[in-house]
């Protein structure tokens, strides 16, 4: 990998051009984070609406602004609901929590890889386990670091033809052809349920102002800053309150990337 | 539509009832709002009551004192049991979330419209929609003022013998014979999921002390001092909290409706 | 019933011993809970994973520390994914939430004692239901005092071979020889939801350090700890943030029993 470049995505014209259009953020997520999502999508200033039955799942996607495919809690309803969401649009982010050992949701996970996601979004066990990397975490957590997955993420990214982005104290973002690094947050995230599966709604809500590489890269430095704004010592009951609080009150002209975030090349790495 | 005289429906007197009631309220509702909903019935003194499995939703209904149908995630499940509400009470409330263009849930509205709910609670859009006078908004959010959709509501609440509640800036309520217009609150409710699912749930609990145009309005006045009391510039979150807390600890004699609550003739209007 | 003496059950050392484990706990739990119980779970310092489908469940409950099954809201899949964990480990808390009068979970929460959990957990009127003792409460609500439901948890501990935690202003735990009475807590936790069914998951924590009874006595402390230090009067949303953050602050060493637990035994009660 060549050297680390500072680079510029545009994310605080993101975030302002993302507070303008409102966009209509559909997502089939887990019954863990639905209501922390969805507050988090309009506290950014997306509008947030939770279609997930089939039938009606197709024909919402027709006209929001960017999907979320989370499996965290697969329902079979939820799964063909999921099914739906490639046949009718591009602007869709998968995250395939827990993939690896688990049956049904890996062989869904794959299932919806092959339909061309325009992001996908995991922890570093994750990607490796959609890899082939890897047996997979014990669920949900990190059991990874995100340098550790930085090969598999490149080989998702090109394999599937989609952004590949690894969360973690550092995130890593890949198109398969660059690599970025962003830098920031704070680990009292990790204590809150749905830290990584709302950054994955964000994503979606970007892929309604950006493309898919922008948008990854703006949600994470917004969740970043969001973080380190909410930082507290009183506990992660108080920073969950005080990070969606962050996600209202941050200006755009808050989210600099000079010194966040960091480009080199994926030639020569990957499979 | 004849000139608005101020109104007295007993909002105080209903949350005294209320809290000496601690009435039982079934919700069968979507799965963004569960929390939020219970914690919220929870705080203004009722008894919260997820009951929304086929077989069990009947069977507890005769029993509650109030119930909600909310349809904003409605599985197959849930739409089984909702079925099951008005074969055994008719102290119901219909939550119409995101009718219009969807169309497992729009069909299914229809029929439990036909079912005779107590009250109808919905946003702009929604009353639209079910009056057959609009698509519906993109979901979850109000593209539309509560006064535009008053005739609507009267024309709803004319067809099903219902009390009809249009949420806004300015809730209206009208049982087709008098149209109520209740103010005050504060914007940043909007920002919250769950701000109208929630003042649903509220409707239901008051079902257990009041009649149904009372219900809707102690409702509607209860979550406007609510509101007002936690409005704060901290953020959604912090404002969420501050809601609930609210619920809690607002006196009944701080519902006073004189300069909130006004009220208007429907002759004239409709259909 | 002999007299009470104090007891000492390692309530601060197995706080240690799951800060140090990180057990993994699986829940299949109730939707309007899961993300408190998940939240309360990471604060604690335990690894929630919410799988909760056929297929999957039992096979990651053979590698889970820990497993709640909690009926609230059982759908069909839910049921289903419950029947598999008692085939794959001994280490599981039944809460059997609103047994009694409800057809479908009393039916299940029955075939589920007869599997052996290593702890039941519920209020006075579900303990009571599962004892053939009463009818049952109102669904969530205690109707009944935790003594009034002792001779019915010695009942259940010894034809089911478990240990029965009644929860109420006095924690009653009881494997059918000893009785323990665990003081303490704060009355507002009763206006959280979710304050029983998060207790349930922290006993399925503390099996992945400990014995069942001492599980259970170490997450009742706990809880009866975490509470007190979140007293406020500002109401019960800041409660419930507080109570979280409390579970994250909270040391070891201050989960004191002297003064909070007392023994007796259970030799004449019963049936």
């Amino acid at each position: 990998m060549t050297e680390l470049k500072t680079a510029e995505y545009g994310a605080p014209q993101a975030l302002e051009q993302l507070r303008a259009a409102h966009p209509l953020v559909q997502c089939i997520t887990n019954s863990v984070v639905t209501n922390y999502t969805a507050n988090a999508l309009l506290a950014m200033g997306a509008t947030p609406a939770m279609v997930d039955i089939p039938e009606e799942a197709g024909a919402f996607a027709a006209v929001a602004d960017g999907v979320l495919v989370n499996l965290g809690t697969p329902t079979a309803e939820q799964r063909a609901a999921a099914l739906e969401i490639p046949t009718v649009t591009r602007r869709w982010v998968l995250d395939p929590v827990a993939v690896g050992s688990l049956s049904v949701r890996t062989a869904l996970a794959h299932e919806l890889l092959d339909a061309t996601p325009a992001i996908v979004r995991g922890n570093p066990s994750e990607i490796m386990a959609l890899a082939g990397a890897g047996g997979g975490g014990r669920g949900v957590d990190a059991t990874a670091d995100s340098d550790a997955a930085v090969d598999a993420a490149i080989v998702v990214a090109r394999r599937a033809g989609t952004v590949v982005a690894v969360s973690g104290a550092v995130d890593v973002i890949t198109d398969g052809r660059r690599v970025l690094r962003i830098r920031g947050g704070d680990p009292m995230l990790t204590l809150v349920t749905g830290g990584g599966c709302t950054l994955g709604a964000s994503m979606a809500a970007f892929l309604g102002v950006c493309s898919p590489i922008h948008a990854a890269v703006a949600a994470s430095v917004l969740h970043k800053v969001a973080a380190e704004t909410a930082t507290t010592s009183a506990g992660p009951a108080s920073f969950a309150t005080r990070f969606l609080d962050a996600l209202y009150t941050v200006r755009p002209d808050g989210l600099t990337e000079a010194g966040r975030v960091a480009e080199s090349s994926a030639v020569g790495t990957g499979e």
